[in-house]
């Protein structure tokens, strides 16, 4: 693939809130549950692009204690998901780290091996941290009672980009967001596509970064 | 003043970044320190808007630890500036608390009486809180040390609007924004009007309220 385009500023840590898969299968006709399957091979796609960019890691939202909440089925369907996208990622290159509550029954047993500890899949290339029935209560919660938050292994973001329309962070990763630039595209994560990135990263140029100072 | 809008759905606690005081002073020929006396009457503005519109709780930010890497003229001029915020709403009706790191010497000791308990100004009608001398990572350490965060007394917040065209929290309470809905104005602070207000306003009846679910 070629490159689309070189920028003179690339973030180093991109957060990736890949929202909206219900409401894309409402408007194709479609149970809101089978929504996330057509959110894996967006990931994939989101993926090649950052390893293009030399973006040295990213984090992806998989789903949230929050999440929980919603129906048997959907539950069902975004843990799958998760699931199937490790699967897949297994053949590629990446350094895995899954940060997720493991001792709550609603943490799939299939990812436990990638729980709390970074796995060198292929060549590596990329950090990509993935969030699975994440909590930001249970993250802070770690700093009273370990004296660190439980997502420590994962960096600073400097970019975060939300699919969906909507303008929030929705509890992702409150220590690391803090003075992360927020980028929204309006379409829904199942109709990814690469100029989203790539007006995002266009975007990101243009922010100067101060930390508040 | 009339009320130039009602709205259905209005926020309980409104978050306020009051951004780009240096940039406009910079666009009228001021030294970059003169932009922050500017920012004074505005809040007032906002503040009487507040009330009209219902909202109980509004926070705004006041100046951080970071924001003290700055030339000396740049401090002195925020610290005043808060300051004379106080006083000047001493003579209306707020409750008032101000959060910051009172132990260091950065936090303007006449600020003291109002930090970390909130303090009744005429009739109340408003929960005001005003982060001076804020240092985000200061409030989540008193997590590990006294069990609760700094900023405990403060609400979740449900809208935050950010002056200056940035798209980013910079630290601004981590724990309450976790849910909040971002609106951001292009114009800088010192060029605040009704209008920015009401534009958030009229925006966030448009946001659902899922906190996850």
């Amino acid at each position: 693939m070629a490159r689309e385009q070189s920028y003179t500023r690339v973030p180093k840590h991109v957060g990736i809130i890949p929202d909206g898969n219900r409401r894309w299968a409402e408007g194709h006709g479609l149970q809101k549950s089978e929504g996330y399957a057509h959110g894996v091979p967006p990931g994939f796609a989101l993926y090649e692009a950052l390893l293009e960019q030399g973006v040295a890691e990213a984090t992806f939202y998989g789903f949230t204690k929050d999440n929980n909440k919603r129906a048997p089925d959907q539950r069902a369907a975004f843990t799958q998901a998760c699931v199937d996208a490790v699967e897949l990622l297994a053949g590629r290159d990446a350094n895995l780290l899954v940060v997720g509550n493991t001792e709550s029954p609603a943490f799939p047993a299939a990812l436990l091996p990638y729980a709390n500890r970074r796995v060198r899949f292929g060549d590596g290339r990329i950090n990509l941290n993935f969030l699975v029935n994440y909590d930001w209560t249970w993250d802070l919660r770690k700093l009273h009672t370990d004296g660190e938050i439980a997502s420590r292994d994962i960096s600073r973001i400097d970019l975060i980009i939300r699919w969906g329309g909507r303008r929030r962070l929705s509890g992702f990763l409150p220590v690391q967001s803090v003075y992360a630039d927020f980028y929204i595209v309006e379409d829904y994560w199942p109709d990814f596509c690469l100029s989203h990135l790539h007006e995002a990263l266009d975007w990101y140029q243009s922010c100067d970064v101060t930390l508040g100072g």
